[in-house]
């Protein structure tokens, strides 16, 4: 029986807010290099870093009735995750529904089919990340579910969990590890800066990172051409 | 035999032009959800939408001859469409043939193929569709045909039928429906802003477009988190 | 054994640098249309030409380690080839990699896998072709090599070769041929020039190139509509 | 406004019937190399080549319905021709039509999309060449057309042309053209076999077929591994 | 942190061997047209179907160390459902670990990857479903998880489930549903054969469904060759 | 200039027929897996591994000349590879030019495009791995090259390499190497015949391969369901 969960708990608003910041690249590697979605997802338009809680709907193909359902569960500061049950390109989301969202406080919709109006939405500044851009029409015929955990972008998306999205992709952080995954995102992001300066300075990966000793253990040659040449 | 049409009938051409302003999602649902292009249609570079009459071609695999024999054909306000005879993506066009469209007042270009120059057209300000952009040249050998019925992005255009085409692809409208769906266009546009109206106050879908006592008879449930996990 | 070629012959700097204004189409022709990588090898952002000389290396699915071998390869005008031994999307360069590759004066990198922080390197003005954009990290364990010839958008880059890319593509000029290739396209430009001049005046290309006769020979037939009709 | 036609005029049978001997890739280049499918198209099991009259239908987004009013057109050595309006891969057609098609006489059924029960279509003989295949199910809500000029695998596909299809692919022939290119394919099949006698004997293609004076004009140039050395 | 859960619950053992008989779209239907994979999950040898209860795993790109460690958790009567964090095509499992999970009781491998040594598995009886067939080989250097939900062919797995696949694909049962989805996939069945018999005696789906009033109602319009022609 | 080169240096005849016995999974290893061709190399008919001398031909897209060209090189022992210049799906090659190339005791082709007459091809026992099946003719207009270094399948063939091919792909062994991966091939299994004896005996690889000592030190922890759920 298809259901709309009503009470789902969210990840601490400061802590889903807070992880933007940081990118995709960054949360991703800070918990572990999970939870990042396909790189079939892709921003309609080049714009900022959102993050934000997840609000999540199931869509059957060709049929988009469940985001109109799945919009009265979002609250402000949510982002809208919308899976398909078999793979589907048709324009699902346009300009209206995005009215509807950002009337609502809604930062972003990340969807694993396609999106049309796509100039209106850059203009109303209204982010999206999806399969493919295409304009075909949806019909209201058939059930989904709203607020279950749903598989978007081959990665399982709980509701009230953290979405991170920019132009690098779409990452998941679970509800519970935001606060965690922020600091450790701060920690790498320092460390990153002290390496930085080093190599804007000239020094190789290889010294800053210590790897020559076991580049040279696992049997790594130097050779000049002409000794390469005459070994082939 | 390869033959060329020499006098096509063309859409009424201030029905053509002005269906661009509507944008090709809503001519697509105006005409009741026929005649767009496959998403591989994109735009090499983000401009603005186009609208004009079909002068088409067929490509053999790598061979654009047929293009410049196409050119001749074409008049103001029109639109080339080139089809190919297999899947191919070398470079079937490029800035010297968008020279020669130019200056014969031709809007653009849907190609099912690739494009290269890519730069210059968009200096230019020449709109491409395209399947893809690939340097790859083409040669001159083989003949194909002018101005019959092509399939172009899985769709059929009759040449002298309207093309519509902005940054959510390409769609078709028969030549003979030009005025018509243009008038439907207008009134699905006046009828989003009314509806628009109501969502940037706050509304939702459900309530402006009553569907609550339909997903209430199929069956749709509301529950708690708590239910739901107890459920499972 | 891996190994790492390091006194590799690079082609003329001054032929190597001046291949990128005639662009990768020009290139590609002038050349007798070889050496065109495959379109998937697409720009992260949308920048200027650039030219340079080939350093190569092979990465193993997943582990970016020898880009930091690469690395010290390089030299002022280089511009770095990866490839991959099997088809993959992790996000092999990220923008730390960008900042060392840039400190050593190197022109851009091209990957035929994943790359992130897309908008990091857009602001450093540091130019990418890759097959994709992923943010899934990658591991450093396994060896691959340096400055060999590979395999990388289905074309053979041989290190010390010119690589010429930009928002068509990219293209491999082998090493001894950058100034022949380099005066061929400055012939064919001029070439284009002229024919340019001709059809902004309006002239056909099926004149321009004296194409008639042999449309004519191959049995082109100009017919009407209704006569069209009438044999179908 | 969805309309079924009902009474297409249909290749001559026997015509229609007689192509199948000759296989896709002879009834292609018979007829000038046109109206072959993309080779996304394929059969869903490996059985004999079949030829038959279209009757044609399109098929809203993951909707099956017009398959059932389209069976009523259907007559003995039919083949069932069924488009999509936007690219799809739901389990369209399963055992229970192929059931239906076959008690009707009808040949087999191409369908750009996805299709399932594919061991039991296989055990009932009833042959299928679609995009997928893929088990999800589609639904019966929308209306399409049957009989009307349809696009299918990028092709032109006219109510009553003859479909032709075995391991390599699809292919239509127009309705009128069947009997005579029925006689090309037959002359075309009997010049192979003439060729195929002579390399069989060890001859070779350049000599059969008279290459070696273009080659050589064109300029190949038999080079040793030597010299071909020292020239790079 | 990589955990492996080492008592997951698994879903009645008879109720998992029973489902396999009713086959993949069945079972699919039978539960409201959920839980299908993706298709590019395709067998790597057409042989029969089989149904089992999932014991899970998680594998970092180009690494298949965690299949080792997941058979160990695995009993007779399992299928093994391995998941990837990142797109990859490389062959994560061959003979050997064939040999293993046959040893073990495992009926078969759904993997969202690559598979290699084809020939092998096919002679040994064992069936897997992968996404590529590929032979590059897979390090073990990095850890991943077992038995916790995983998102395998856009779909969530729960340990425990019950796993349906044919040459059709792949379907997920939960775990708990078992014994209903077994019961209406034989009521399903039962209803279809009833249906059967009136199609294989000529009847049409239009009659036997009831479809005409509805179509009729909708719009839908019998019209002859000739009227339609005359419309366009 | 395009170039034929006419005396290639080939492998060891008894060292290239040895290598098919041991697959290509076996060989990618033994030789540190490289060499191996991109999945997208497909067997057009499920057949028995093949090994051989390669002599290489390069293919301008849609024009399949060379290969009546390259057929002259081949002497019996040999696989024709064929790579393209640009990606295409045109049909190459078919049953007249295997007959030819099965006259000259060519083992199989390798080709980075499209194949027809499959069915004619598996009937007389000639294998080939193609990028796809399609049945487009090709044109013989534009000149290629014979028995240069080719990228094909994402990997670099020398002329006289050995090809080894079955139904998990294709895999290139440098020319002097074949005799040394022969010796590591058969190294490789009898090793793996070893640990199938104990496999099939129901020990695990994680005891095999002592692998338990490193996944306990990189952190790997067994949980029960039941903390495992109290931790999310």
């Amino acid at each position: 029986m298809p259901v709309v969960v009503t009470d789902i708990k969210r990840a601490d608003p400061e802590a889903a807010r807070a992880l933007a910041q940081y990118g995709v690249a960054t949360v991703h590697e800070a918990q572990g290099r999970t939870g990042l979605m396909h790189q079939r997802l892709r921003p309609i338009w080049r714009g900022p870093a959102i993050s934000g809680t997840a609000v999540t709907c199931t869509l059957p193909p060709g049929d988009n009735w469940m985001i109109h359902v799945a919009v009265e569960q979002c609250q402000p500061g949510d982002i809208l995750v919308a899976a398909t049950l078999s793979q589907a390109h048709s324009g699902y989301f346009g300009d209206l529904l995005g009215t509807i969202l950002m009337a609502r406080g809604v930062r972003g919709l990340i969807i694993d089919a396609g999106c049309r109006d796509v100039d209106d939405l850059e203009k109303m500044g209204f982010p999206v990340w999806s399969r493919s851009v295409h304009a075909h029409g949806t019909v209201k015929e058939t059930l989904g579910d709203v607020n279950i955990p749903v598989s978007c972008g081959d990665t399982i998306v709980t509701p009230g969990d953290v979405i991170v999205a920019d132009n690098d992709g779409v990452v998941v952080v679970p509800r519970l590890n935001a606060g965690t995954v922020a600091a450790a995102s701060a920690a790498r992001v320092a460390k990153e800066e002290a390496s930085r300066a080093r190599y804007v300075a000239g020094e190789l990966g290889l010294d800053v990172n210590n790897m020559r000793p076991k580049l040279a253990a696992l049997g790594l040659t130097y050779v000049t051409q002409g000794d390469w040449e005459s070994s082939q």
